[in-house]
């Protein structure tokens, strides 16, 4: 499972003084960069081959609030990986207490935006992280 | 069903030229603030009386992207009224073309975060917009 | 002088209850859009030609606060046209109340962000929307 | 002169893939936490007290374009400190090339946004960091 520190940013907090509800949707973002980066799939990379991934799905639950310059640890795990589409799952904590869980699911498109098989490389990858059993890549999605 | 215009800024688009995904849960927000005023329940009123509504869970689905400059509409309805918590779905459209749907779970909480019921006004005005046989309001959430 | 109505949305708003400082930019950039559309120069229609119009330079006073939900609006003035350049002036108001004022001065480039010159039509409508002696187009910048 | 790395975000970046320009006065207000928290007024503990540093005015100038996955370094100094009010300036640069440049004028406000004095180990602390002759305490702003 792979961290990334989040501070959280003055801007990040609304009128009650907690971490605004989109906001988690970005620092997952943030996590899936430096997840993919750790994998060898820099994304910056990933787009200069043409390749984007698209999210089709996000989902995210709130447990507990999370306040201005707390430093938080995001934890990031592929969960699935078919053949053009694959799903990140996030837990956000501070300290050990956990503050939010969530969840994407990302498609490969090409730059018109339509939906494209991933790279060779990246299923590799990201296939060869999922726990357990299910780390053999799929057949067919 | 309840509309709110939305026009896309350019600060919500990112560099493939389509909509952020995490802004769909500020469309979604804007929305609701727009549905529940509609409804009676103006949300800077009601932030008056002390009760915030946090969101509990929050999840949407990315169909078709949204671009710098659409018109955008989106629909609000609730679909779930309990004595502490309520349920808004939301389904975001350009023209006719359905481009995302979405929902937010939301809880009554006071000013320190902590869950009460909700407000016997905001309850009676949410679960009488509960379309159908669901419209009664539960004894019990 | 243009007059484009913003809502404060709740997103908008830091841990104090107004209106974050950063987002008065989004809010001149919003009335620079619609002031654009309204001269005839639809900035989505501009970018499909390959001219982009970056922000060079930037600021704002902050001399009220703005709040959630406050129904603001932003006045819109071209106040200097040069060859490849044009500022633009802002004041945002709460019905007669003066809450901020800024400007942004901003360059024609194209795709790749090098400095182009205006093309003519932009030219044209902006310098003869600079009030007063100013109108006339300046031989060079 | 303090240095705060920032890795610009995905979310960041506009339809030109350039960091969008009102973001550079968040990356000053990250930059600006993290300076008051290295002279030793963290901005958390300042607020309660029940002082808030409000943004007065703000402003930047834009050299060059940031991209997303960057790495910046925002150096901040405070360039003048009254007895209400006091000037950071910054720089962005990536690596030894210089992006952008701005700064914030901060006023001290209490909690209903009145302004007050600055908090005399505040006010010490700032002062003291002033460059040069200008670093003596004014008796007046």
């Amino acid at each position: 499972v792979h961290q990334t520190p989040i501070r959280v940013r003055f801007d990040e907090v609304d009128t009650m003084g907690v971490v605004h509800h989109p906001r988690y949707l970005v620092y997952f973002e943030v996590a899936r960069t430096e997840y993919l980066r750790d994998l060898g799939l820099a994304y910056a990379d990933v787009m200069h081959t043409g390749t984007h991934f698209a999210v089709v799905e996000a989902g995210a639950r709130y447990l507990r609030p999370a306040r201005y310059d707390d430093e938080l640890s995001v934890s990031t795990r592929v969960s699935h990986c078919g053949g053009a589409r694959f799903t990140l799952e996030y837990e956000v904590r501070r300290a050990d207490e956990l503050l939010a869980t969530g969840f994407t699911l990302l498609g490969a498109v090409d730059t018109s935006g339509r939906p494209v098989r991933l790279p060779h490389a990246a299923r590799e990858l990201l296939a060869g992280a999922v726990p357990g059993p299910a780390a053999a890549p799929a057949a067919e999605e």
